[in-house]
C-alpha cells in the first residue's frame, strides 16, 4: 500500500481584496463565498479520503479557534494545527510543517495547498494529485499548473517545454514566469506551452528538506529550533516565537521553487480561481442571461455584467440598471465599485483604517476559544450582545471594573459562578452580575448555549476585564 | 393688524420613490433627509413665527403618532392635528381643513404646503407667501410658481401671460400645463413665462369653500359630515370614516384649481424641489468637485456623479470608480441604481412586496403612540428588542399566550405592573413576566425611558397580545 499523503493547509493569510466580507480578523478563507461551507472547510475536504492522512493547517494565533471551530463542523480531525507566531510568508510555514512531519515520517508526501482557492471539481483535482505521486515519491517537487482559459495578467504562470499532452502525466519545469502583461499573457495563451502557477505543491519530507538545505539554508536553523521548541497548548502546536522571529520572511516559490531544477508539473484542466478579488467572484459565480451573478436575498432589475451580493438573510440589495457593478452588502458596511476597479478595495480598506473605523479589520462577529459574540446594539452607558458559549466551553473567571451584566439565557443551560456561589441557569432564566463581583460561564450541556448580555456602566470596551483563570491561558 | 395665516401641513403621503429610507410605514416627509431635522419639521419651522397661527396637521391613523412625536421634538404645539381614515387625495384633505377652520374664523387665510418638499431659504418663502396675502384676502386663490432653472420634464407648469416681473408681485394664472416632453420644456423654459407648479397655495377659507362650491359642490356634503361628526381622540380630530369615504378620490387641482378663474400667481425665485426621487435628492445635494454627494460614513474614490448616502452611523459605505449612480444603504436594505433608473425604483418596491420581503413597506423602527420599538435580533425561539417610553406614556396593560418576557432597564425609570402588583424598576434593574401574567409599562418619569426586552416563547408575533386596558383605545 502506497504511503498516505498529508496535506498541508495553509490558512494564516488575511487579504482584504475581498471586503467588506474578508477582514483581518475573519478572511475569505472562513467566509462561505461559494457554496455552504468555507473556503477553507473545502480545502480540507478536497484532500481527504483514501490516501490522504490527517491534515496539517498552519495558520496563526488570531485564527486558531476559527481553525478548530471549522473543523469541528466538518467533522474533521486534524494531524496538527501548527501556530505562527508571526507572519513570515510560506518559507518557514512549509519549512515548519515539513520538520513536523519528519518526526514521524521522513518518507511520507506532503500536499501544501492554500485554504482560500476555489477548485469545483474536487475528485478531478485529487486525480492531478495522484497523477503527481510517483514523481513526488521518486524526489521531485511536484507543482500543479491551471490550464488557461484566457490571457490572465494577474497570475504567474509556469513554462513547459511543450504544450501537455492529454494524458495528465507530470511535465518537467522549464522556468517559472512572473505575472505577465497583457500582450505578454495573450502570447502565452496562444502557445499553449503555459500553465498557471496555483502555488499548490506535492513533494516528499526528505525532498523539501533537502530543497531548504541545498537552495535556502538558512531558514533550516531558525525554523528546527521553533519546532524543536514548540509548545503543545489545548491542540494547537505553538512554534516557538524567538526562534521563527530570525526566519526569513520569504514565499516558498522564491526561497526554494525558483531555484530549484527537480522540479515537475501536473497539467490541470478543471476549474480553478484564487478568488484574489470581487472580479473573479463574479467571474467564477453561476450568471443569469446578463451576466448577473447573485448571492443572498437580491432584487435585479434590468442589470447586467454585475455582481450583487447581499451577505445577509435580513438584508435586502435591490440593483437597478447597474452595469459592470459590484455591490456587496453586510449590515455594517457596503462596497459598491466599477468592475474594473475591484482590486482598489485595498485603497478603500487603507482609507477606513486611517479614519479608525473598525470594519476595516472587525468582523462584527467575534470568535473566541469558547464560541463567539456579537454585539448587537450600543447605547448610552449600555450594550447588549449575543454569547454563544460551545458544549463543555467555559469562559475565564473574571471581574469588571465598569460595568454590572445581566445575563438571560435563551437556549440551552449555562453554569453560572458569581462571586463563592455555582448554580445552573436554564433557559428562559436571568441572572445579574454586580459590578466588580468574580464571575464565569460556563456551558455544562450538550448543545450551544446561547444567552443575551445586557451591559450597563460608564465603561464597555472588551478591555475591562480582570482574569482570574482561564482554561486558554489567555492573560 | 392682519389676521394670522393657519399653516395646513399635508403629510398623509407614502411615497416609495425614495425607497429605502422612504417606507410605507415611515415615508421621506418624517425622515432627515437634507439636514438636522425631517421635511416634515422643516415644513412647520417654515411656516412659524410672526403672522402664523399654529399648523394644521392632516395625516393618516398610522402616521399619527410620528406627527405628534416630530411636534414635540421641534418644539411645536399643533393647532390641529387632522386624521385621515383613508386615503382620499387632496382635494377632501383640504376641504377638511377649511370646514374645520371655517367654525372659529371664516375669514381666516390658510397655507396648503406639502411636508415632503425642500426649500432652502425658509425667509425668502414666508417674503413670497407675504406678497400674496394681499390677494388671498382680497378673495384669489394664490398659488406659488418656482422660476425654473432647467427644462424640468418631471413637474407641472403654470402659464404667466408674460415673464414675472423682478418685483416678485402676484400675476394672474393663465393656464396649469401638465408635465411637459423634452422640447416642450425647453420651449417653455426659453419663453420665461412658465413657472413651475409647487402645489402650495394660499387662500381665504371663504374663498376656497366658495370654489369647492362651485366647481366640486359633492365633495362638500361627505366632508363636511365628516368634519361635524369628528371624534376628538388624544388630542387628534378623527375624520368621521364614512361620510369621508364617500367623498371622490380627487386632487385639489383636478377638482378645483384647474376649473377656478380667480387664481394668481406669487413667483418665487429661490431653490425648491418636490425631492421625487433619489435623483433629484442628489441634484440639491451638495457635492464634492467631482458631483458626488454624500451622507453619513461614505468613502468615496474615484467616483463621479454619484449620490452615496449611509442612513447609519454605524454602516460604512464605500464606492470606489462608480459613476451616475445612486447607492441608498441601510442595515436592512440596499439600493444601487443606474442614476437614470432612480425612478423605477417603484418597480423594485413592488418586487420586494411581491415576494413579501418586510423592507419593502416595513421600517426597522416601529412607531407606537408611547415610544418606538425595534427589533435587535431574531433568533430560534427568543427575540430582543429595545423599547424607548416617552416621559408619562404607557403602554397596554396585556398578556400573552405564547410568550415570556425579561425587561432590563437601561435608561430612566419604569412602573411596572406584574400581575396585581405595581413598582418602580429603575436603571440596571430587571423583571421577569412570566407567560399569560398581566403586564403593564410606564414611564412615571421625566425622560425617556430605555428597556432591553428579551423574549422566550414559541410563537414571538406583535400579534400575540391581549389587552385589557389602553389609554390609547386600541383594539
Amino acid at each position: 500500500m502506497q504511503p498516505a499523503i498529508h496535506p498541508v493547509i495553509m490558512s494564516g493569510g488575511s487579504g482584504t481584496r475581498l471586503w467588506p466580507l474578508s477582514r483581518k480578523s475573519y478572511p475569505k478563507q472562513f467566509v462561505p463565498l461559494a457554496g455552504e461551507t468555507t473556503m477553507f472547510q473545502q480545502s480540507v475536504a478536497r484532500f481527504a479520503g483514501p490516501g490522504f492522512a490527517p491534515p496539517v493547517v498552519v495558520t496563526n494565533a488570531d485564527f486558531r479557534f476559527i481553525v478548530t471551530e471549522q473543523l469541528a463542523a466538518a467533522g474533521v480531525d486534524p494531524g496538527a494545527i501548527l501556530i505562527e507566531p508571526e507572519p513570515r510568508n510560506t518559507a518557514p510555514a512549509v519549512l515548519a510543517a515539513a520538520l513536523w512531519l519528519e518526526r514521524t515520517d521522513p518518507e511520507a508526501l506532503m500536499l501544501v495547498a492554500p485554504s482560500d482557492h476555489l477548485v469545483p471539481d474536487a475528485a478531478a483535482f485529487r486525480a492531478a494529485v495522484a497523477a503527481g505521486r510517483a514523481e513526488a515519491a521518486a524526489g521531485r517537487l511536484v507543482t500543479f499548473g491551471i490550464r488557461p482559459d484566457r490571457a490572465e495578467t494577474g497570475y504567474g504562470y509556469l513554462e513547459l517545454d511543450g504544450p501537455p499532452g492529454a494524458d495528465g502525466g507530470a511535465r518537467p519545469l522549464r522556468r517559472f514566469v512572473e505575472k505577465p502583461d497583457a500582450d505578454t499573457a495573450a502570447r502565452m495563451l496562444a502557445e499553449g506551452r503555459y500553465l498557471w502557477n496555483a502555488g499548490i505543491f506535492l513533494f516528499s519530507v526528505r525532498t523539501i528538506l533537502a530543497a531548504f538545505d541545498a537552495h535556502a539554508p538558512h531558514l533550516t536553523g531558525p525554523v528546527r529550533r521553533a519546532v524543536d521548541e514548540a509548545r503543545a497548548d489545548l491542540g494547537f502546536l505553538r512554534l516557538a516565537p524567538a526562534p521563527f522571529a530570525e526566519a526569513e520572511d520569504i514565499s516558498i516559490d522564491y526561497a526554494v521553487m525558483e531555484r530549484a531544477a527537480n522540479l515537475s508539473v501536473v497539467p490541470y484542466d478543471g476549474g480553478w480561481s484564487d478568488l484574489g478579488g470581487w472580479e473573479a467572484v463574479w467571474r467564477e459565480s453561476p450568471h443569469d442571461g446578463a451576466g448577473v451573478a447573485t448571492a443572498g436575498p437580491v432584487t435585479a432589475i434590468d442589470s447586467r455584467n454585475s455582481l450583487l451580493r447581499s451577505e445577509s438573510p435580513r438584508l435586502e440589495l435591490v440593483g437597478i440598471g447597474v452595469e459592470n457593478l459590484i455591490a456587496i452588502a453586510m449590515p455594517d458596511a457596503v462596497l459598491v465599485a466599477d468592475m474594473s476597479r475591484a482590486q482598489d478595495v485595498k485603497q478603500a480598506v487603507a482609507a477606513l483604517r486611517a479614519r479608525r473605523a473598525a470594519q476595516a479589520t472587525q468582523f462584527p462577529v467575534d470568535h473566541r476559544p469558547w464560541g463567539w459574540f456579537e454585539s448587537l446594539v450600543t447605547g448610552h452607558r449600555f450594550q447588549v450582545k449575543r454569547i454563544v458559549v460551545h458544549p463543555g466551553q467555559a469562559l475565564s473567571l473574571q471581574s469588571h471594573m465598569h460595568r454590572a451584566e445581566h445575563w438571560i439565557v435563551v437556549a440551552g443551560t449555562a453554569k453560572v459562578t458569581i462571586g463563592g456561589e455555582e448554580r445552573l441557569v436554564s433557559e428562559n432564566e436571568s441572572v445579574f452580575i454586580p459590578l466588580g463581583t468574580r464571575h464565569r460561564m460556563e456551558n455544562p450541556g450538550k448543545v450551544d448555549m446561547v444567552l443575551i448580555e445586557v451591559q450597563t456602566g460608564s465603561y464597555l470596551g472588551e478591555d475591562d476585564i480582570i482574569r482570574y483563570e482561564d482554561v486558554y491561558a489567555r492573560g
